[in-house]
């Protein structure tokens, strides 16, 4: 069984770093959520002079068996072909990611190629709708490759690590994924994800649940099930390293940035595994995918974004780089009001 | 009679950057409204390749005369002391525009400060409750003063526009302009600013009523009387150099992003002017000031942020910098379905 060594970020680092917020040039509270964005980065930093250089996203790939029940607007050969997109620079993530100063990690675990991956656990997913996305082992191998990434971009410089997802037919198994592990019905967590019409909507809703009853006749009570198996029962390949993604990097102390719906069904699962990742992770945006808001009050997230985004690749992500940068800029760069001779307020309301 | 050459944004270039933008290798839609900010970028820009480098911000700062009733928490004096941070580069503004690529230009166009300033056309405005804020002549000098300056930043290389504001008791000028140009309520307009008390907040209340009254006494129907009279009577200096800045960077064709409340009304004030600056205006953030809502309903702007800021210093504009050059290199950069060679959906439901 694998493990991550992650520390809770320090208490007394949140409260010195408060107090220091309050100290800034601006009045108290005046920047809002750039605030506590920036307290946190503090406290995860372990300094009053958090500082952000270059990011990283980690795309994490792989195919799934449910499509074939109908559930995607998309085929499955777009995972392929979009990873080549990937590779060649032409997808968003590429665009984005150069405008926010990160670098993007691609990784194969588990697309339906002919052309090998030294990454691959295995070539796509069973169909959950029927049977066992994959062995308790392959989850492990695909969280080990996720990890085996995040550390590589961490030696290579990243400071702050987000992880994005590519594979067609995942919101299907983040919705099953996530409707399990928080206890939730398929309607409140099944979106249509790349943009499914009412009929396939419904076809994804009836695998959603049948999925679910499925595992649960094999693992008892959903939310009371190890992480791990409700992984290899309902998930995806890419969802597990997405795990693993933020697995190394909380237990390197990074600030880590979650992106959407399958991004954060992996956030989710690495929470549940090890309850001291939720200390170092940040919602980068709020997808329109109606699910993505159930996970994100798990959490207890706010989003930095909410540019009604639904891509996934970690683009939501990645875009509220400069905003975090620009928090922890803020904390260090600020001078005092006692630095600065600037008058306090006339009264001290609050 | 100040005039500016502002040409309307070419609706040709909006449906040929809309269509390329639905090229794009992801699903149609999927950035959300990423995807509306890149097309007009690209309109703007006259490209389907838009692309954004430097930015600048103009802070314009200015006293109130106003301040004497009581309506902010904060003394005059802190307007020329924050002045002062921001040329050491101690405040917020300083961090964020580091952050986020952007050049800081101070423009003084009337603080009460016994250090002259080559652009200060007067120490303060007058008090509105009780006169004019400023003469025609004065409002003409400031808001020459704030184009001016931009032009000066676009000439060094500026290619992204915004205004930010400095002036203890501006929230007050700003309420009064906004009622008086859309024909609303002091009640709709009035906020807290920097975080007055119960009893300050009703002062405020008082005052704006008041400096409506006068000045609908003097020009007649509010929403119907020239803007510039309107920015003599309940303006402020700053607020006329920001409608400068907007104005001169409307002339020059750039993209031009406002901040706040105060900027808003600057924006507002430019537009009421030259209608064709709004097709150029993006709005940064929505503030937590309620009037700044107010504003962004008339001009039709969707904020690109919304975390709750409400300091103001051109802050939320420049925070959202990052955001709309990725909008930029998106367009730019993403290859087409056909060029990238990724299947189509399955079905056009869109």
């Amino acid at each position: 069984m694998i493990r991550f060594d992650v520390q809770p970020v320090s208490q007394e680092w949140l409260i010195q770093a408060r107090a220091h917020q309050h100290q800034l040039t601006k009045p108290p509270g005046s920047l809002g959520y750039l605030e506590e964005l920036g307290v946190r980065l503090a406290a995860i930093q372990k300094t009053l002079k958090p500082r952000l250089g270059r990011g990283a996203v980690v795309v994490c790939a792989a195919d799934h068996g449910v499509v074939v029940e109908g559930v995607s607007a998309y085929p499955s050969e777009v995972t392929a072909q979009m990873l080549l997109n990937f590779q060649v620079g032409g997808a968003a993530i590429n665009q984005i990611a150069r405008a926010s100063d990160a670098q993007v990690y691609l990784l194969d675990v588990g697309i339906n190629s002919p052309v090998p991956s030294p990454e691959r656990v295995r070539s796509g997913t069973g169909n959950i709708a029927r049977g066992a996305a994959m062995t308790l082992t392959e989850a492990e191998q695909a969280l080990q490759a996720g990890a085996d990434m995040a550390r590589q971009a961490i030696a290579q410089g990243a400071t702050l690590l987000a992880a994005g997802d590519m594979g067609i037919g995942n919101t299907t198994a983040a919705a099953a994924l996530t409707a399990a592990l928080l206890g939730l019905e398929a309607e409140a967590v099944t979106g249509r994800g790349t943009g499914v019409d009412e009929a396939r909507y419904q076809r994804k809703l009836e695998v959603v649940r049948t999925a679910l009853e499925r595992a649960q006749a094999r693992l008892g009570e959903l939310p009371q099930a190890d992480p791990l198996a409700l992984l290899a029962e309902l998930g995806g390949l890419e969802i597990a390293a997405i795990a693993g993604v933020f697995l190394a990097g909380a237990e390197a102390g990074l600030p880590l940035v979650s992106d959407g719906f399958p991004v954060t069904a992996g956030a989710l699962l690495a929470c549940r595994m090890e309850p001291g990742v939720r200390d170092y992770l940040f919602a980068g945006h709020r997808s329109v995918e109606p699910g993505h808001t159930r996970q994100l009050e798990a959490l207890g997230l706010r989003p930095i974004l909410e540019l009604d985004m639904r891509l996934g690749e970690g683009t939501g992500a990645v875009l509220s780089f400069p905003v975090l940068r620009a928090a922890a800029a803020v904390m260090a760069g600020m001078a005092t009001f006692a630095q600065a001779g600037v008058s306090q307020r006339l009264a001290q309301e609050t």
